[in-house]
């Protein structure tokens, strides 16, 4: 026996190979089940974790108690803190995602060739999904849901914050699961705070996790970037323009603007910086800045928008860089379309880009011609959600560009295969 | 200057950079070109590459004359060995690439939701590709072609073999894309043989390539899978398998298990074990056994097989693992569809399995169970092939899970954007 030489790292590296082969053998089983019993194993889990409601608030109050002992800022509290209503809240969203369309299976296109062979393109699970998120407790029900929707089992690497909160509602999905013979280990949660977990599932725990899906923020994500040896759906940050163009609506301008910024400035579709163009910021720049600035936004502009703007500080060049989430602005004017393209080449982050115009050839350009999951003419980047989007539930706004793009939901969790029906072909 | 201090790989990198970058910009101006630009780069570039013949042909003897010195074996040096016909064949492809039809643009999908917004699904290239394949000189050509047919720009890593046809290639596409206005760094082949430029290219030449295909032999899949840290679109070897299921058409078996595997064995399409359920491997599988026979084919059977086929040789543990590519076999009586999906799934590359059957049922089972890019009944693997599915050229077969499966052409070298019209809309 080697025991006493084998360091802690390979003792986690033991189970995380063990919890990667307990996935792929539960993805195996789950690919094979059907819609029925995942909708029935979905709302199990909403009544297991419902039932799990003492359990969750007393795990929680550990985890308040450890992130006020940590000195987390109180928007990071919140976000962590779990009460009675949140608990239904979460049980509700999984009951959503139960009566989302199932996606596997479903064929995405059907045709048949020369040789008479009948070929159909048919979604399938990924496989096993690995996901790395951090602070708030609801994304490990809902992150789970998404993946049994789509029939993927999921590896689960909660926020050290939330994970007591976390262990608790893993423990009541598993039994939802089981309770309507679904394998358990369709869901696990790494059970321990050490960061070399992280490690090992971005190397792919020896090709039994196909895809990971990172949610936090930027020394995850660049950890992710040098680290990953296998396929990311990434989550950038999302530093999202609004472009007012000289042939703006002024109203549509004015509110598009506010609400982009203002709505809720926490989130990844908030806006950051305001492009508008030299043409019409003499007129427009002052109304817009007026309603920002009533509605406790802070500017900070270039030369000339100050020009026009006085009471705005001064932007410097990592303003254009900067995802603030929070009610600050940064705005430039450009001298027409070219220009706004040009910042948002080289300042996005691929998320979401909108334009305000009425002019239909430089709304078709700009569609065209801008690099992101989403692009938008005349409307608040704020809509930038799976659910405005018609898609149910979400996993994050992808803003990679390979797989999938935008609102990630159980659809873009799958894969396809072809399935090809002969009569006895042979080819010549 | 510095210069004294840099090393020979420091070099390289900066050349690979600088090569990047000027893929990036290229694929940005490409990405704002139409489908009739493009249509017209293919065509000029298929009569630049006619008119290089003189060129190519003294390229490829200096190829084939290094061949013959490294002692590539006559099936290497068929593969890279042109002529006239096999130029005027690779111009042709890509005339026929230019009639494939155009993805980018393309709306996947259009809906209306209740907020009013109009929300489409567009296609759009991937954006910058890297290429990594060997020996056959055609590949320099279809692989380019198929990448401007979708709007992305490529980076060309050929093997060492074909270089010098792969310079004289790449310099007539090229040509034919500035004839039209096209960038001519949408096509950049790396004009090194030093392996170091596979290692770069893996590491995404800091973020300007996208994604990478490798193309190519057991080494090169294992080093991509090792040090690649962007998105890799895959193709791993073709172990394809025949079950010859109890509910069997016996002429069907015999003629599906004979094509699948001598049609050309050295595709990866072709079959490489066959399974046979032993409630009917007494009856059929000498017939089957004697018509491979008769054709050229080795057997090698497991202990049951052998019983029943006293000729065959007997297969190892090996055996199951390799894709011969060649007119050889490995036979397993197996009992029943479990034991056929088990051997599958344990030694299968996610490539094309097939499964001969009149039983609905089971056949469905089959299709639904196998995890793989392409799952067939009653026909044979051969057609696996993206111009026999009606997809036209493509690059390769893919075995991962995740962007893109089975045979990848123009369509799979896209990605999308959601394209959102409003009218105004603020989120309440």
């Amino acid at each position: 026996m080697a025991d006493t030489m084998t360091s802690t790292s390979d003792a986690l590296g033991d189970q995380m190979l063990d919890m990667g082969k307990r996935a792929r053998a539960a993805s195996t089983a789950l690919a094979k089940t059907n819609a029925e019993t995942r909708t029935a194993g979905l709302k199990a889990m909403a009544a297991a974790l419902k039932a799990a409601t003492p359990a969750l608030l007393e795990a929680n109050a550990k985890d308040m108690a450890g992130g006020q002992t940590k000195g987390l800022s109180p928007a990071m509290l919140d976000r962590l803190a779990l009460d009675e209503p949140r608990i239904e809240a979460i049980a509700a969203a999984l009951l959503d995602i139960a009566a989302l369309p199932d996606p596997v299976g479903s064929e995405i296109a059907r045709w048949t060739v020369p040789s008479g062979l009948d070929i159909a393109r048919v979604r399938t699970p990924l496989g096993v999904i690995g996901i790395i998120y951090e602070a708030r407790p609801n994304v490990t029900a809902d992150a789970a849901a998404l993946c049994i929707r789509s029939g993927n089992a999921v590896i689960l690497r909660a926020g050290s914050e939330s994970l007591n909160s976390a262990k608790i509602i893993a423990e009541a999905l598993r039994a939802g699961l089981t309770s309507v013979g679904l394998p358990e280990d369709a869901i696990q949660l790494v059970q321990t705070t050490d960061r070399a977990a992280v490690g090992h599932m971005l190397t792919g725990l020896n090709t039994t996790i196909d895809v990971i899906v990172p949610r936090g923020g930027i020394s995850l994500l660049k950890r992710v970037q040098e680290e990953a040896r296998i396929p990311v759906i990434g989550h950038l940050e999302g530093l999202c323009h609004i472009y007012v163009d000289a042939k703006a609506d002024p109203q549509k301008a004015v509110d598009i603007t506010v609400n982009s910024k203002m709505r809720r400035t926490g989130i990844c579709g908030a806006a950051e910086t305001l492009l508008i163009d030299s043409a019409v910021a003499g007129t427009l720049l002052p109304a817009i800045a007026s309603a920002l600035t009533d509605a406790g936004c802070t500017l900070r502009g270039d030369t000339r928008a100050r020009s026009l703007v006085p009471n705005m500080s001064a932007a410097t060049e990592e303003d254009w860089h900067t995802e603030y989430l929070d009610a600050i602005l940064s705005v430039r004017v450009v001298d027409g379309a070219n220009a706004a393209l040009a910042h948002i080449a080289q300042y996005g982050t691929g998320h979401t880009e909108a334009i305000i115009t009425e002019d239909e050839d430089t709304a078709n350009r700009f569609l065209a011609e801008v690099d992101a999951g989403i692009v938008m003419v005349n409307a608040s980047t704020q809509y930038a959600d799976g659910g405005e989007f018609g898609m149910g539930a979400e996993i994050g706004i992808a803003t990679g560009r390979i797989h999938a793009r935008g609102p990630v939901g159980a659809e873009q969790l799958t894969i396809f295969k072809y399935v090809v029906r002969g009569t006895g072909q042979t080819r010549p």
